[in-house]
């Protein structure tokens, strides 16, 4: 009865997602780590079945992909990442694409053996770049729900600096990036509220200039990160949280609003819209009011995955 | 080092308050429990404190207002209610309104008598009708932070009702009702959001007629409420959770944004907007952005409370 | 793949019931209300959705016994209770067995209708008697499984005093109370430890008369009941808590360790002993390590359980 | 009004210190992060807060001990670890108390600027070995209430094993390890109980070998660090789970029963004994009741203590 969630990978991301997915002492399932390097995941698994023993119901195990069999969401984040994968330039500005031929290589042996174990499981891109490795992993494993990461962190990010602009919880601001998890994100200003009123009208209200402020703050949304990896090496901790969160939603069949990353037909491509996610991902996209220019945006970030997307599934 | 909180009342809201309040098993705080009937109080913290155990570390005990010497927050829930105020009419347009006279006499004890014990306390009103006593209560304590309830249960049975609408969960809707908690309450619905799309485009998109929906929405919410006082007598479990909720936020210094209601000079009385609350209560109110029909039912309600507030003093 | 729970009854305890399962805001499942006065199920209903819009994904309706089709787990709190059920009075030697008339007859009409509607739910009986209803109602519902909260309150009771006795949290001390939930049942005193130590040691190393402080707990944890009845009429807090953790660890499948009631071939009736708990109810029971004293008085409740199974049973 | 917790070290136990302090998305204080390479402790703390953002009111910050003013509780991390402090060889008999010369120079500089930062906060020791650093850190921090992780995890590793081995649950197993965290630790077998049965009688009612189970399960403990380490390089999450909850107890003045080492003057060092744990550090400890061996176990432990203290005094 009680649910089965596979992890594959056990580097950072896969030990930052398992430590999030058991924090809140609160998940109902059986974890099961699949790391190329067995020793690893057994290593870890064991580290995690000592925090969960102390609060917790969980189960943590490793094994190979068999013990993937009746999984209901198995979350991928095997493969290199910015800083072991060789993106020397940190202003490349493909950003985390650059990833793209070896972790599509990886996927092109990862996935087939996730939809050989568990047929009928959801699953979770993380690796970056996420929504191109998503659109391969469709390919991959037809049939079955997939869905990426998207822009789930580039939203907290941006609530997280406007709630320090105006001096509120990040909780509490209601404002979405969609798009590409990369640079070609778009930044929803226009209905971006806090307590009912237009961020942009507060800004202005307290005499900022509005333009500036805007830039500002996206910098600071991109500056994190890079502040993040210059400190640490690559940004974990974040996605992890937002892993836990959507996996929170699957497992509870939430229908909770959250902007990640689906193959959606009328753009040719998987992209973040916010989106409606239960127990088989997503249930249904929700197109947001936009400006013109957010439209503009949205298309530029449309056109940039669907390359993305060709460029994995031929790397692959 | 743990913080205090007191209740005042031991009947239904009281009762459920301090039941939400240990409900997280995350309440870091020693409540007290003060009644008129003070075997009642004690039963009921007997009762809590065996709930307590169970797996939170509050501790629950009942006294005289003296036991509020230290409190950080004092919450009153005392007063008659709709059902047994004698409110025998359910369409009475003053709604809660009738509730002033005999409220507003027993506030003129209550509240000198928490004053004395507990100056420097937060005082959060609960009792109907919550703006007006909170009106007469920052008369009566001067110098303490006051604040009601105010419409923070009217805005989450208006997400409530979209959510049902729009087939998502509650949380992720942005939406506020502000002014009177009672019939003059103002639905802000030009701001309204789900996923960064308003909600009137949502319903529009849909095809629905969007002047029926808001009204049939807006009846559901009041609708709600009736039914809920037919089969059980009172409201009483959706008012724990907002007060549970609102205490939380003064307990942590969150910065939460939260239709509370408190005295606003500008329009010279206590009414609610969305607040930014921490330790001392409310620390700012935020001017939604409003349409004109929005800021005409603002200007009304507020009118209205000016009364109410004028009657409780008068009451008391 | 939600889970749904069944709550019979929307009485003092249903109502703290529903509140408890709803309180922590972690609970992943659909609870449906039936209660013989319909519009009273339909308020609480109403009432309790508003609080779990605020913070949980738990949908909360109410209905008929159809809706039980599917559910996981059924929750029976209806009956007459200590205060409107006759009970003039308070020392009468039977305690609660004074019910069993009435209640029997209650559960004569609607265990059939629960096992028609959910014939491979768990059945877990709240109403007072608990054991002898439970008794009563595996032969009702025969192959379904059934337990009763048994002697889980009892035991926090016990634990709550043994803190206060030696200044430490409930939560750390490893106690537990057996046999009849009522008058007759057994303290294991002789295994309860606090931090590796006997409680009979640390009392006995502080100089107190060991016996003494032995009769002033039981008092304390008896009295603590009647103390509750006095003030409000009837405990509910606490079972309202115990109910949502035996839950929580059948949800989980847990194997949690907790004195609930189970018809135990060995007693020949429904007693409590320490029980893993798991989906399907109790997996299996644990025998204490029991003094000679602490065994005959098992014997004895057991004496008592098995004539009030029969007297139930008979008033069936 | 908001508590502070400062956190020594950004490395790989700090790292999942604060993941795990801010994991459960309940705690309600602001962190500072101190680390020799600031970029570090900024990047962390930049990436933390992102996480924080989504689900928690906590404040995550990095920056000098200066920022340690006012500070509740000081949580030191620092230093050499098993896997990159030069120990070789995995069976050398001192364990990990070959780290002693290296962290006990580090703690000669970290804990004076530690004291004068936070002259009243309580410290909490982590690094290894924690045991004779805590020693040293109370004649560094004369006057401050100092305690060490001691044998908590490696109760919650015995508990994990007596669970596992029982088919229960671990949150239900009370049973505790005492002593040196290290080689000479002293498992508390005799009063090891679950569901009020003693484990060596549940053991022995299987028809198991006792001996030898109790021979496996103490390997079994060992041997889950050593496969931690050699599958992931440290055993970090086990230890953040176990950081965060003793935070807990003393930030909530919780009064809980933990096997944290403090200085007990009847055996003239640091060492770990059941305690009871509230806002400043140990408030009392608990001697269990012990068997022979047990006591005989303790004085080894108790000796190879301050030997390990007086070479750590010696290095600093």
């Amino acid at each position: 009865m009680q649910r089965k969630i596979g992890v594959i990978g056990a580097g950072a991301v896969g030990t930052t997602t398992v430590g999030a997915l058991l924090g809140s002492g609160q998940l109902d399932a059986e974890i099961v780590i699949v790391n190329r390097n067995h020793g690893k995941a057994v290593g870890l698994a064991e580290d995690m079945q000592h925090a969960a023993a102390l609060s917790s119901t969980a189960r943590v195990s490793a094994g190979g992909y068999d013990l993937l069999d009746g999984a209901d969401l198995v979350i991928v984040t095997a493969g290199v990442n910015e800083k072991n994968g060789g993106a020397t330039d940190r202003i490349d500005p493909r950003g985390r694409r650059v990833l793209i031929p070896d972790n599509a290589k990886a996927y092109s042996k990862i996935i087939p053996a996730v939809a050989a174990a568990a047929p009928t499981a959801t699953i979770l891109v993380v690796t970056d770049p996420p929504d191109p490795l998503a659109d391969l992993a469709r390919v991959l494993a037809p049939g079955q729900p997939v869905l990426s990461t998207g822009t789930v962190i580039d939203s907290l990010r941006f609530r997280a600096q406007i709630a320090r602009a105006l001096g509120v919880q990040a909780r509490d601001v209601s404002a979405y990036v969609i798009g590409e998890h990369g640079t070609s994100n778009v930044y929803l200003w226009s209905t971006a509220t806090v307590g009912g009123a237009r961020v942009l009208d507060l800004l202005a209200r307290r005499g900022d200039d509005v333009e500036e402020q805007k830039t500002r703050i996206r910098k600071a949304v991109t500056y994190g990160n890079i502040s993040i990896i210059e400190g640490i090496g690559a940004s974990q901790h974040g996605i992890g949280a937002v892993v836990a969160r959507i996996t929170e939603a699957i497992l509870r069949d939430e229908r909770a609003v959250l902007p990640v990353a689906s193959y959606l037909p009328e753009y040719g491509t998987t992209i973040a819209l916010p989106s409606i996610v239960g127990a088989r991902g997503v249930i249904d996209t929700i197109l947001p009011t936009l400006t013109d220019e957010e439209r503009d945006g949205l298309a530029d970030s449309a056109q940039i995955l669907r390359d993305a997307g060709q460029f994995a599934l031929a790397s692959a």
